[in-house]
């Protein structure tokens, strides 16, 4: 019945939450230690500010933190903050071990496989090859190309034309219920959410599910999809 | 007719004899720096003669350097290049561009694959991880498990049992004449040089292949697998 399986990148094909908040941990730190005065509880609030305030694809958000602390911007510590982040997140870039594996066996039993991913095309594009995945995938959507995010219809409706598949025989796998879930039913797509919901989350699941008539399944890791595909 | 494939690891599914040359000039050139009392050209010569004389896999290159330079060990310059090395080798690790849709391809076609090299155990395993090609393979077999190393048949007739699979079905895929062709046909399974030769090498080859009467394939690019397979 399905033909074409569609995945988001951040913590659905690897961990990325987790080792984010470990790599801004450690920048802290790095700033702290080399002369940022601020405790550690204050600055990694102080960060989480900014980046709700910014956004998490504006690139300046140790720019704007010693900005904040010091009334200017000092490189140093910003280039300190810069480097621990990105050893830190390298570091822990890897697919989770059921990644390849799944995308192996949907590849092998002849499955379209393709990636709609809010955020910029070359950061997303160098996820896939870092993670050393690229060579799966036949189309990488992302909203920087689009125009617009999940779960606006316009960025599915694309994905589906560019690997010309039919709505109906597509599934989209991700973590996040509204961008990825809500957002594929409401183009007809079947859909997957990868992680654990709360009661309250099953029963919103259950009625988008009979509200659109599409399948909605929940897996707690990526290998269970053998079960569904 | 073909069944399974095995493959060498070291210049058949990554280029590794050009950057270890850029790793050890990289760490000589670290040394030089920091103090070694040696030409770049000197340096270079007497390093090639210490791992000829002791062999690649000898962990210890550097500290012999040091010694016959400077009557004894040196633990910094020694740091150094271990440090250097390593750091240019893994920024150059990375499976050639036709290794993973090659590898996909004979997956998707249902043929066994495995890896069968002259090595240590955790050193290759570790190579194929940081690739991101261990996935790929059904079995893996070092000639330090095995006791033996390409050409003896030994390590190719155990690759076969463990694999589940007659010789004659199955196809050696290395860069090496005499360890992967040579070992393979020995011991009746058909062979892929990846490569340039000599003319002098194909008549070699040729006469081995009526001697053996196995087919022997050349080519130069991992992904002409797909016309042989």
């Amino acid at each position: 019945m399905y033909k074409t399986v569609f995945f988001d990148i951040d913590d659905t094909l690897y961990n990325t939450s987790e080792f984010a908040e470990l790599a801004r941990k450690a920048a802290l730190d790095a700033m702290i230690e080399a002369g940022l005065p601020l405790s550690r509880s204050k600055a990694y609030k102080l960060l989480r500010d900014i980046i709700k305030e910014k956004g998490s694809n504006y690139g300046k958000h140790f720019n704007l933190l010693t900005k904040r602390v010091l009334g200017k911007e000092d490189p140093l510590l910003i280039a300190l903050a810069v480097i621990t982040y990105h050893n830190v997140k390298f570091a822990h870039l890897k697919p989770f071990p059921e990644t390849i594996p799944t995308l192996l066996y949907l590849k092998c039993k002849g499955y379209k496989i393709g990636v709609i991913s809010n955020g910029l095309t070359i950061k997303q594009w160098e996820k896939l090859i870092r993670l050393g995945i690229h060579h799966f995938f036949d189309v990488v959507v992302t909203s920087e190309e689009v125009g617009v995010e999940k779960p606006e219809p316009g960025i599915f409706k694309e994905a589906l034309k560019r690997i010309k598949s039919k709505a109906e025989e597509a599934v989209m796998v991700g973590d996040k219920l509204k961008e990825d879930i809500l957002g594929a039913v409401k183009v007809g797509m079947s859909a997957v959410l990868i992680g654990d919901i709360s009661e309250k989350e099953k029963e919103y699941l259950k009625k988008l599910e009979n509200k659109t008539n599409k399948k909605i399944y929940v897996i707690s890791k990526l290998d269970e999809l053998k079960e569904i595909l």
